[in-house]
């Protein structure tokens, strides 16, 4: 009860302080980083200022993987796909002779790349598909509850960056709608953004397969389809943007070229923008990867973030945590 | 400044009070559907109640046409796009001779229902796109400021009925989340949804055409294609809440036979669940209509809400007031 009246006490201050919410950043060191985007909150958020936007508009729009969470040695929803493949193969005895599954049973992730773009539709149609949305979800719930990071050992939920959370929290505070924009699918994050990020199912963006409705035994269902209708990827991105929040977001946050249109479709609004980039620099504490890497793969963005005077946060050098707790590297 | 510390203390007040919002439905008669809605809000937003749900799972969908405002003669989208035909006749000379165009421009309603539902998609394509996103919303709200409605005289917005601007106010001051789902194209609706219903455009969920980012001359933007993407009505609107909300309504509020598929979903959540149907039984200050009309049939729908005591409004009996201001009719 009193905790309640406190709550509104602060927001009613904040309200009529009228100015931008004191940040609880500490993971971030007193970088240009940090300070570019408190800077640009301040602007948004202060009545009178010359830059202010109104709360409605205070949209801002993160990537998930490699932005929020570490997206190594792969992309986690891929070594869901993967354990899920391990799972069924017992019922789908021909996989042990078939690309892509047999790439998946022998842990040949050569092969497995080797099976490309297709060789990865197979493998998500073939476990992301066939059940109710309730049905996937619960697989999805039970795996992120139980499965472990091959390096870390940790869950997978204890892989995300403690400053970024910091961060959604902090936008929050200062009356921003936050949103996960993924190149995941849009179920699967939904599982766990809620919890985890204090991101609620409406606020999740993400890649899907064919959904249908359906009258079943149990009564009208929603279906899940072996056939992929979006990848909220790239040029997706701003497209699915538009399509789910009907605002172009003032800020968006990202870590590879995957993000690059949803960059520059940010940029280009009218007003003042922030666009951000999170630069994985740290090899110890992290990994350090950029234009080479087959995951998360920054190059054009990270080439038009120097030459726009984008944000780039340098993992290393501007976070002083970077998960909640280290990772045990030997 | 006055004003705002009192909003906040009506919300702690309601809030600790732990009783449903006092209600203004003013425009509503002391009925058995008013009191099945105020009944349901109660039961489900009281702290403690058996049947309490947090607020962050109150979501409640309306359908827009023929349950927020009206659809006779014809969904207002099309008498839109009718209009748009006559605009862009002269740069199309070929369209004096060429169906469904012809019957558009020739006002020959017959032949229009003639060319069924390829020439809907037709004139819609043609009317709909070929533009970015923020130049169809400049076009779409020119005409919502200046149309004039063919019977009444008055603007589009001037036709949303009363009853229900109050009912969604009251359901929010109820801690619901309230989307608007439409059969309606999203970025038509977007247009107007929050100034006229309070329904910011990410809580607005449509028909779309295509959409695609492209590079132009002035910057990254989202062109429409002239293809028909999503077509949310029927079976499409369950598939698109779910794709959309991620979670399914505890509460919807349709009136045709589009709806059902939407009203039998949430019918079939766990808990409490509220189902409404708006039946336009008043031919004197708006139409009287159902299983036989083109426009808004209500048949199957209507049978089910009957056999399961889903509410049903009774224009004519359970609102006293239908518009803001009676239409005028000779």
């Amino acid at each position: 009860m009193l905790r309640r009246l406190f709550a509104f006490f602060v927001i009613a201050t904040t309200s009529l302080g009228g100015c931008a919410s004191a940040h609880r950043l500490d993971s971030w060191d007193d970088s240009a980083a940090r300070e570019s985007i408190t800077d640009f909150v301040a602007r948004v958020s202060t009545p009178g200022s010359p830059e202010y936007v109104p709360p409605a508009e205070r949209v801002a729009v993160f990537d998930n993987d490699g932005t929020l969470w570490a997206e190594q040695p792969s992309y986690f929803q891929l070594l869901f796909a993967m354990d899920r493949v391990r799972a069924l193969a017992p019922s789908h005895p021909s996989w042990n002779d078939e690309q892509p599954f047999k790439a998946v049973l022998e842990n040949d992730m050569t092969a497995l790349a080797d099976s490309g773009h297709e060789g990865l539709v197979e493998i998500i149609t073939a476990t992301h598909a066939g059940m109710t949305t309730h049905e996937f979800a619960a697989i999805a719930r039970n795996w992120i509850n139980t499965a472990r990071h091959p390096e870390s050992g940790r869950s997978y939920t204890e892989m995300v960056y403690a400053p970024m959370l910091e961060l959604l929290d902090y936008l929050r505070a200062n009356g921003f709608k936050v949103y996960i924009v993924s190149g995941g699918g849009v179920e699967f994050l939904r599982v766990f953004a809620e919890e985890v990020y204090g991101v609620p199912p409406e606020n999740v963006i993400g890649s899907s397969v064919r959904t249908e409705y359906a009258e079943s035994r149990l009564g009208p269902v929603i279906r899940r389809r072996p056939e992929v209708a979006f990848v909220n990827d790239k040029a997706g991105k701003p497209v699915a943007i538009n399509e789910h929040v009907g605002r172009r977001p003032i800020a968006a946050f990202g870590n590879s070229d995957g993000d690059h249109q949803m960059l520059r479709w940010v940029a280009a609004g009218d007003g003042l923008t922030l666009c951000v980039i999170v630069h994985h620099t740290d090899a110890e504490r992290e990994w350090a990867y950029d234009r080479d890497s087959p995951i998360g793969k920054l190059d054009k963005a990270l080439d038009e973030a120097r030459l726009r005077g984008w944000t780039i946060i340098d993992m290393r050098n501007d976070w002083s945590r970077v998960f909640a707790a280290p990772m045990p590297r030997d």
